[in-house]
This record gives C-alpha cells, structure tokens and sequence, in this order.
C-alpha cells in the first residue's frame, strides 16, 4: 500500500452516460481526515503517430465541443467494450486518415488528467503508411479534416495555439527526436 | 465559424462540484444530424517544468484517487478563480516544492482530454531555483513527495511506467531538448 493512499469511505454514481461515468468519493487521507473527490471514469484512448515516408506527421481536425473549437491532433480514438488497444489503434488510424501502416509500434501510455479523470492513452508509432482501398468508415457523428506536417511546421503550430492538445504536443516532440536520431 | 462546428441545440448541467461541472448538450452536426456530448467543465490548471542547476527535472509524488495510484508527475495546479495562471505557477512550484525561481518562463498551453473536457494546462519553465525559507503551505488534503532526477532517469521512469502522466512525459522530451541544445 502506498503512504499516500486515500482510502475510499463512500461513494455515489452521479451520472453514467454513453461515455463517461461521474463518482463523487469521500476518502480517508494519510493523516486521517476525510476529503471530496470528483472522478471521471473513462473507457480509455489510442493515439497515433503516424508520420509518412517523406518525414510527415499526420494530423486530422476535428470540432471539440467541451472546448468550443476546431482541434487539430494526431488520430485518437476511444478503446470499444473488450477491444485489445493495438487493434484500436489500427482501425482509428484507417478510420480517421484512411491510412495503413506497415509498422505498428507501441510507444508508451499515460493519463490525461489525473487530478479527476481516469482516462488513459495508448500511444503507438504508425510508419510505413499506405492508403487503404476502400477504408472502414468512423463513427456517424465525426466530421474530420486531414493533414500533413513537417516537424517545423508543426512546431509553428505549437507557438501559434493551432497545435492545442497533450498527446499531439508529445507527439510533434517525440518525432522530432525519432527523426534527429534516423 | 468553423465547418465543422458542432452548434448547441439544448444543453443541461448535471452536477456542479467544487471543481468540475457536468453538461450534457444536444448539438447539431456539420451534415444537420443530431448528437449528445457529454462535457466536463474544468477551471484549467498550470504545471512547472522545474530544471535544477545541476540540470534534473523536478517532480511530485502523490496519490490520485481517479487512477487510484500514486503519480509521478510535474509539479502542478488548478488555477484559482481570478488567478492569473503565471501567478498559480510561481504558487504551486513554492507550495509543492518548497522552490522559488529567479527564471520563469512561459512555455505553451494544451487541452488535456479535448473528447470530453475543457481542461487546459498552461505550462511554465523554471529555472534558476532556489529553496524559499518558509515556503507557503499547500491545500490540506494534498499529501506531496519530492524527488529530483536526471533526464536519463526520467526517461526510464516513462518506459517503466512510473511516469505515467502526459505533461510529464511531455516535460521529459521538453527538457532532453531543452539541456541538448545548451
């Protein structure tokens, strides 16, 4: 055990919706007196790092309501009821951007936002892309644009804001250094 | 307006805690189809890249109850109402750490869980520290460890999977650059 666990002494369910699930906890702290959390349990993501032949990272766009804006990232997608993460990441990848990828990689996982959510990513490294003929189609409710980026590039978009997102800032980061080390 | 804004039809607020807020919002889609986004309203936070002068990445240790684990992470915090966030930065560095820095710079913003959330880190840079004598304590419910570590040690920690945390595995790849091109 820990010494900084905090031991649950009641919880509620708020709310379960399609995605997220709302509990408020009351725990016991390491010294003894009790607080309020406010969680988010998740189903969890993938994200991809798919960066083309020509040295391109591959992005999409897409309308984020909880932040009221156009986003661009790299392809994610949330893990479907008893799916394995890799095979998520493939069928977002080709969902998302049309593409696949002849070298599939995992790069490492982590947690979004851990002061109230238990949403992990899963990270993987697409390289090797090829279009896909006739690609399997998203979800009904995603509108989604496409693009291409050098590193550069998408570095300019970090400064300017475009670039507004955890995993895609780690990810414009991390080719850079895969790219330095080719 | 964006193409692929998503307009609010009808939208509800579920609960409101002590930190985030839940809505449930009917939108209306690119294409005039229909859809229901379960949305987590979060005041935003910042998070300290700390270097110390012997060049090691400053870290805190606690518990968090949604992943029901200990993390390792940078040095971060919610931004108090009618806080500027550079403010919360130089707070959270002094209270979690016990450090002031003579350097603090701004170094970009990112939304953490964009699906769901409205969280925002703003991240800053701190360098030049130095230990403040009576440093000003943090929140009560907050149990903190400190530990300080090279980038080739952080770096481990990610691949081992005790950093698991995306600004953190952000600040790794932000500081290997950082000191590589000193």
């Amino acid at each position: 055990m820990s010494k900084y666990e905090e031991k649950t002494i009641i919880g509620e369910t708020l709310y379960e919706g399609k995605i997220i699930t709302l509990r408020v906890e009351e725990v016991e702290l390491p010294d003894g007196g009790h607080a309020k959390r406010e969680l988010i349990k998740h189903p969890g993501a993938v994200a991809i790092v798919a960066v083309t032949e020509d040295h391109k990272l591959v992005l999409v766009e897409q309308y984020r309501k909880a932040l009221e804006r156009t986003m661009i990232e790299i392809p994610a997608g949330k893990i479907e009821a008893n799916e394995e993460p890799a095979i998520t990441a493939i069928r977002e990848l080709e969902e998302e951007t049309g593409y696949g990828a002849r070298d599939f990689t995992y790069i490492q996982s982590f947690a979004t936002s851990p002061g109230f959510a238990d949403e992990i990513i899963h990270l993987y490294l697409a390289q090797g892309l090829y279009s896909v003929e006739q690609p399997a189609e998203g979800d009904e409710d995603e509108f989604i644009g496409l693009l291409e980026v050098t590193v550069e590039e998408a570095e300019k978009m970090m400064e300017t804001g475009e670039i507004f997102d955890a995993k895609t800032a780690f990810a414009v980061l991390y080719v850079k250094q895969l790219l330095s080390q080719v």
